[in-house]
């Protein structure tokens, strides 16, 4: 057993910690931000903290209706450029608060006049005491290389800044978000002895939309790091304008299924993928009642045990890409060791990378 | 022959007849910013314009001070979320000017407030009609099903709207770069000597950074659709952060290797990829004197036979990004050729691609 594995049963705890300690940083800053509302968001980060970002891109402007940008740190590195930030509220995050480049964007956006918040695991890393204020994610050390707790937990403190910018939120409703990850965490077995069909797999697509588009790139990013596959990442619209040509008989795609609106884009995709019978996995909930009567399908989807569905909130699937991520991670845990590979130390990386 | 080898040979002239054609509007859209200025630039798009929207998110960014973000359309279409877009230009990317989920996003912009601008090929589209002011793409009828002369036209559009929102650019530098694209296109025979190695190639990385990051996409998406490559894209950062795990010996790696600020990043990778005996395939041109010098290189790079460095812009490389594709797409349409593919009728797709 690896150490990713046990840090992605961690994760429920963790969440939950994370959402008890910061609740009240959240509701401080709802106070501030009331009285000095933002303009813009943008959100900097690198490699799995920037899919945790492109989660708080969709949250953040479906919540608040505020327009969010993701920063692209060489803009600020290399290229120095003096960006207009004044009435932004940037935001880094990173799992090690010790990145150069995404602290050099909070720096730089500090003197441009924008109020800087930081998103780490660390409380004493450099973007702690650089920011204004930072949430912290309270998901103890991580290990293992390959990110699993932390992003889940930063994934729970864009909610908590979504709330602090105005968003319609309620501890209530997040705190179902632990017990639903716990029953995730039951598809482990049957997640276990899938893993062995896909022991060669080479290339794969992973497709989300939407709120969970961030796991797309997050389930490919455990496949390429962990399993050396070669896992490109889509959404169903971005796939359909051109990549899908790639695709063939046996071609293996993964799919985020929740319910809600993206779940008829994500259907018609499937109706193509079985056209070009392609090896279609999907991911999905109770909830999602369709997704369980697709005829055709060569292998049954990973169904979380639960109904996540939540009527009356801005988007029915608004608290599933943390449930939803933790299937696509334990695959990529499972297909590691059925590939005899090590998950916790990749060819190649260190736990801290840092680039400019 | 392919008709997309024939539309990437019309490039030069399309380039040079778009930037001829509608300076004029430049010149007044410029007039009317200064009047009233913009604090935020969104970009929206799908497929290879969102790889143009992609170039524009730097070049707008660097050389205007402007925070650009590119939009996520689904937020507009699905979601139907209300952005707060008061003071700021939304501009939509689209060659047949016919793309549902970019118009969408273009009309709730203007009723919500915002400035809007079209980029199309087509005069008479819907999105020419929709947008307050329209920049065309003077490419001529577009007859593959792979984009290439609209990118490259939508490239000299970006030039012309950074132009417009203040930044310090010059029509005689921007005439330079039909005669740079005329010369990249001198390269058409070694790289159809060189595509017979990669015959066999079934998936690779394309690697750029600022400017030319966009470029790294375009390549992949041309590799996907028109060579079923699995191609992946990143920056020489993002690769940096995970993915680098998944390269092994022989890996195919494209770079695209520019003079300027992103030259020391893009080295440091080479040196990674040489020592993971990856197979790297440089992009560059005479200017940029270093990447001639690399030693251990499996294979020459492809050389552009001019000096594209141009001190006192805002960057070094700020007009590299055009000329720099066209190696891209003749490899993309050599490669189709030598697997026996037709790149104007890739597999699954057809011309216009409807999403929401």
């Amino acid at each position: 057993m690896s150490t990713m594995r046990d840090e992605i049963c961690e994760q429920p705890a963790a969440i939950e910690r994370t959402l008890k300690a910061e609740w009240r940083r959240a509701e401080k800053l709802r106070k501030h931000f009331d009285q000095n509302p933002v303009r813009l968001i943008v959100l900097a980060a690198r490699g799995t903290s920037d899919n945790a970002a492109q989660f708080g891109r969709y949250l953040l402007e479906i919540s608040t209706g505020i327009p969010v940008s993701l920063a692209a740190p060489s803009i600020f590195t290399l290229y120095r450029a003096d960006l207009d930030l004044k009435g932004a509220a940037v935001v880094a995050i990173s799992q090690s608060g010790e990145s150069t480049d995404t602290n050099v964007v909070l720096e730089r956006a500090k003197a441009a006049g924008a109020f800087t918040i930081g998103i780490t695991n660390e409380s004493e890393s450099a973007l702690a005491h650089l920011a204004e204020e930072t949430f912290l994610v309270r998901a103890g050390k991580e290990r293992s290389v390959a990110a699993t707790k932390t992003y889940t937990g930063q994934l729970m403190c864009m909610y908590l800044l979504a709330y602090a910018l105005g968003a319609q939120l309620k501890l209530d409703d997040l705190r179902r978000v632990p017990g639903w990850s716990a029953s995730a965490l039951k598809l482990e077995r049957v997640i276990r002895e899938r893993a062995e069909r896909y022991c060669f797999m080479r290339q794969a697509v992973c497709v989300g939309r939407g709120l969970n588009y961030s796991n797309s790139f997050e389930f490919a990013l455990k496949l390429m790091e962990t399993c050396y596959v070669v896992a490109e990442r889509f959404s169903s619209a971005d796939l359909l304008h051109g990549p899908i040509a790639m695709l063939e008989a046996s071609f293996p795609a993964f799919l985020f299924c929740p319910p809600g609106v993206t779940w008829k884009p994500m259907s018609e995709l499937i109706g193509k993928l079985l056209s070009i019978k392609a090896e279609t996995l999907v991911i999905t909930d109770r909830s999602n009642k369709d997704a369980a009567k697709i005829k055709g399908l060569a292998q049954e989807p990973l169904t979380i045990p639960e109904s996540l569905a939540q009527r009356g909130t801005v988007a029915e699937e608004l608290y599933t890409p943390i449930p939803y991520v933790i299937p696509a991670q334990l695959f990529a845990a499972s297909l590691a060791e059925v590939k005899g590979l090590d998950p916790d130390r990749p060819r190649t990386l260190s736990k801290v990378t840092q680039t400019l």
